[in-house]
């Protein structure tokens, strides 16, 4: 077994899948934004999907066809959510998948749909009707086709997001591949995230949901910009495998794979948080379960006055040990311990010295700021990725007005 | 029965109560820091406190002596909060409160203590001791005083919080004060609410307690500016009411006057957030039970989209809606609407047509922004105050390095 995440995915894309990204009028920048991935044949599919109850009309369809192991191919638009749009929504989703099935061969309910954008507006049908009729015509397996579908599916991102990978076993090669957009906010309603993760190796589509959510549950469920559930998010696991499946004994490879991209391609998105500035990397040691401890990160992370503290690179301990006390599951007071950057600065319920200038100094040089705390002396752990709060995120999200 | 709020309070300050409010140097801007209220006797009080598992000193003893028969006075410093200064701090707590004792003639015991500031922070004690015999020496009965008192303690406050009523029962009047200070950040640390409510009316220690949970249920648990529960956070009721307790049917007329001066005050600690340009005033009704309502208002209060939104004047439906679908409470989608500055723009699940332009405009010169949502035909009701966020926010927290 290996497994060896490159940034840049060279020749180690999945074997069986095409791509294309071509650019159709949704977006008024002109940008890409219509997204084809299509596998050769029948391949298994999972996804999991927003908890948030307003829910857009490409995640009920979705919602519907996954688990599956007839997939052939997910189409997505950027620069329009479908979302809170009634029935016309439904239907528009529902022609953009029969679209594709046309043109592949196959039934409207092998494609899979995902939209990111504006709420509350209809899709422009005319202009994704072309989009997919030029997308499918430009399908190949190349890596700038791959590149061009992971730029449709992109929003406000300033920033590609997309990862790979590899593993063997019993001297066969597997490839796995995640392409992502970002959470930050979409004019004039909220963002959305988007994550399809590709390989060719072969499991069942009960192994692909597991994987799925155990993947998102260390990656895209531990990474918050500023906490606002969106009505799409969306993360779909697709495998053009062919053959018997990943016998148990190789899940474990290939759950390694998956969790390294998806956790590398969730920690550019926070990255690539609206006006962020630090990455908080939030690790939490000692809470009763690994539940409380990422309710605790998650408190941590969604704190402004945390989130500000980062920004100006102020070591605030009292800032952040005082939003773990409010999190609502128990902590130990007296054992809570804090480091940032490695460097302690609260121990067993007390400050301690430190060199604060040169610590506050390392804090504004590093793109990742480390964050560490004990708060107890139970099995709990979780690591969590947040953005900081800066004033461009404020100002991006307030100046602009419908 | 009447209830009448008088923002100045004239000559409506409740019988049996001094002030006094002094500078001793704890802050280093020379303002005043030193709070000293004192009841003429023993009287009733009523506390409920923060609910951070990390507890600054002067709760754990304000706790102990809570609800209370014989209480005299309450000392409040501002400028450092005596949280997480372990042993010395219990100490210190204990030593403010000797002093007032042995200068008014009771028991350490019969003497409340706030703190609100720095945290991490040992007191220096000698600035308050003098503090203690300055305010002793000042305490009157008079507005002036009660001002001092008011301002004695706040840190980041911009303006003085205080507010008064009164009300009839059985021919005799009685009147009801309070005093508070915002929920903004301390540099370096978090911030505390405190608030004092102050009555002539005779009440037994157990209604004090109903009445002063059910008014913190109404205002001061019903705002927020960040969203973060400070180590200090104190509420109390203080009645110096001598002679019978009001009966049942006079304590409607009670509840109803300290509800309304702690509303009141509580939206003014809002208007006075860090950074704030308006206040967002959020009521929801039909959800399941009020718990619900609250629980979805407080999630559209706390998330940065819609605060931004209301910021820049936006009446971004999507964000509001978006958020009560990811309170983790039930609603009903097909059936929600949205109103802003009485202006329905979302109706039964779709959004509706209205003059954006216009709309905007009245966002932006209103102070405060009522948006009303309904989430469904249940009977639950909240209402909830929230500031918005600003690049003044953000630049207060942030540019500040300890």
């Amino acid at each position: 077994m290996s497994s060896n995440v490159k940034v840049e995915p060279g020749s180690l894309l999945p074997a069986g899948f095409t791509f294309a990204g071509v650019a159709c009028g949704i977006k008024s920048s002109g940008k890409r934004d219509l997204s084809l991935i299509v596998m050769d044949s029948p391949g298994v599919a999972a996804g999991i999907y927003t908890q948030n109850q307003i829910v857009a009309a490409p995640v009920v369809l979705c919602r519907s066809r996954t688990p599956g192991t007839q997939i052939r191919a997910v189409v997505t638009n950027s620069g329009n959510a479908n979302a809170c749009t009634g029935q016309q929504g439904m239907e528009d989703a529902e022609a953009m998948c029969s679209q594709v099935a046309a043109l592949i061969g196959c039934t409207a309910e092998a494609v899979l749909v995902m939209s990111t954008g504006v709420i509350g507006q209809v899709l422009p049908m005319k202009q994704v009707q072309q989009g997919i009729d030029a997308a499918h015509a430009d399908l190949s397996p190349d890596i700038d086709s791959f590149h061009n579908a992971a730029d449709a599916i992109c929003t406000t991102d300033d920033r590609r997001k997309i990862a790979t990978s590899h593993f063997s076993f019993a001297g066969k090669e597997y490839r796995v591949a995640a392409m992502a957009k970002g959470a930050g906010m979409i004019s004039p309603n909220m963002a959305t995230m988007l994550a399809v993760v590709m390989t060719d190796a072969p499991i069942s589509k009960s192994q692909a949901l597991q994987v799925l959510q155990s993947a998102a549950n260390r990656s895209f469920n531990r990474v918050s910009v500023d906490g606002h559930t969106s009505t799409n998010d969306t993360m779909l696991l697709l495998s053009s495998g062919q053959g018997d499946d990943l016998p148990p004994e190789a899940i474990t490879a290939f759950q390694q794979a998956v969790d390294e991209i998806s956790i590398r391609v969730a920690k550019m998105l926070v990255a690539d948080g609206e006006g962020a500035s630090h990455v908080i990397a939030i690790h939490i040691e000692g809470a009763a379960s690994d539940g409380d401890a990422e309710r605790i990160a998650r408190t941590v992370g969604a704190s402004p006055l945390v989130k500000t503290a980062i920004t100006g690179g102020d070591p605030n301990w009292g800032r952040i040990v005082s939003a773990a006390g409010y999190a609502e599951v128990k902590i130990d007071p007296p054992n809570v311990c804090l480091s940032i950057c490695g460097t302690e600065i609260y121990r067993n319920g007390s400050p301690v010295d430190y060199d604060e200038a040169k610590l506050s100094q390392q804090m504004q040089q590093s793109k990742e700021v480390p964050v560490q705390l004990i708060v107890g002396n139970g099995p709990g752990i979780a690591d969590f990725w947040a953005s900081d709060l800066t004033t461009e995120y404020v100002k991006f999200n307030s100046e602009y007005t419908t």
